[in-house]
């Protein structure tokens, strides 16, 4: 019985342009964090939405059987800039997002759990 | 097939009175975050609540379909205070709020998401 | 249509012992936040959990209706420390509670939604 | 009528490997926390994922009724690296996670709920 869904939504979400932690932690931190804890790899889509242009996308990926991803979107994905995303996939899956922190001299990422849908 | 849902609410938010961090970034964190991946424009009202005078408004925004938009309210909310509020739309959509950290020299923001309902 | 649930639980919250910010912005943090967007006044109990002894209370709250609350559980509760809770309505409401950031040198406090069921 | 579910994912933890505040404060974060509000023992299965290697466990845990337990894993688990998990108990109970801030010069972490099934 899996756990997990198919559709999820992140209203605002922030890719870093650069880091300034130690590697390993922040390394960590990409577009979205993935589990699939099914038996069967989870083929997942992302579109990117934004304020003043079209969606582009979908950009496409796979997250493993039994295994957790930390997904990043391709390399034309503006960095350093909040966006919004729907993340798609064939089978169900757990997904955390980055959330910015903006009101402190260096800013900071926490990541948070995405809206769901069954 | 739309993602999201038609009402949702924020028990507790917050909108800063002035900026210490660089601009792009905090200029992207107002009173919410609203992702529209539908096909038509959502119209979005916001009613804000307070504790100790009778709510105001319905404020009124358009999220444009397939755009993700950083509403602000009017000028008129107070600003450096917290919050309560109730976001009603007529297509689905997804909401994320700001949230505040208080206990370092500097305060700090967060943004997740807000409670909703069908 | 009143928006909300009237069982809500936080399974890991913190009330801080003293503020080290501004005084406007660390006031507004208590135990929860509760918003009651509904006509009628909601009545809450809040039964506070310990991993090493009995449940204690319920203590008790009403929230006016169209008003959001900052409650505060009564002076016996300790301070700068972790704790459960369980919060129960005969209103629909929606509830929020702080969060404690550990790692740096001087603590921090975010809000996020808690748990909730119809 | 007990509150909470029986299976619970964290899409990304991080279990940090010393720490910089103060002792009961930082003590107080674990790998989850988790309520139990019902009249009977959970009993508690983690089950950690992994990117590049299968999952172990699943590891045990008894969390008392009408308790508040702050449950770290087996030492074996990695610290200072992010992880996965599913947590799945016989009786319902809920459950919080800690999260990681990563561009801060001194990292943080905060709770906040899991993703929950029935």
């Amino acid at each position: 019985m899996p756990i997990g869904r198919r559709r999820w939504a992140i209203a605002e979400g922030y890719i870093p342009g650069e880091s300034h932690g130690p590697a390993p932690a922040v390394s960590s931190h990409e577009a979205a964090c993935i589990l699939n804890a099914g038996e069967r790899d989870a083929h997942i889509e992302i579109m990117p939405y934004f304020t003043h242009r079209d969606p582009v996308g979908p950009y496409r990926a796979t997250v493993q059987h039994l295994r957790f991803n930390e997904l990043n979107d391709p390399e034309e994905r503006p960095r350093d800039a909040s966006y919004s995303s729907i993340i798609t996939s064939d089978e169900p899956v757990v997904v955390q997002h980055p959330t910015l922190e903006t009101r402190q001299a260096e800013n900071a990422l926490l990541s948070t759990i995405a809206y769901s849908e069954a």
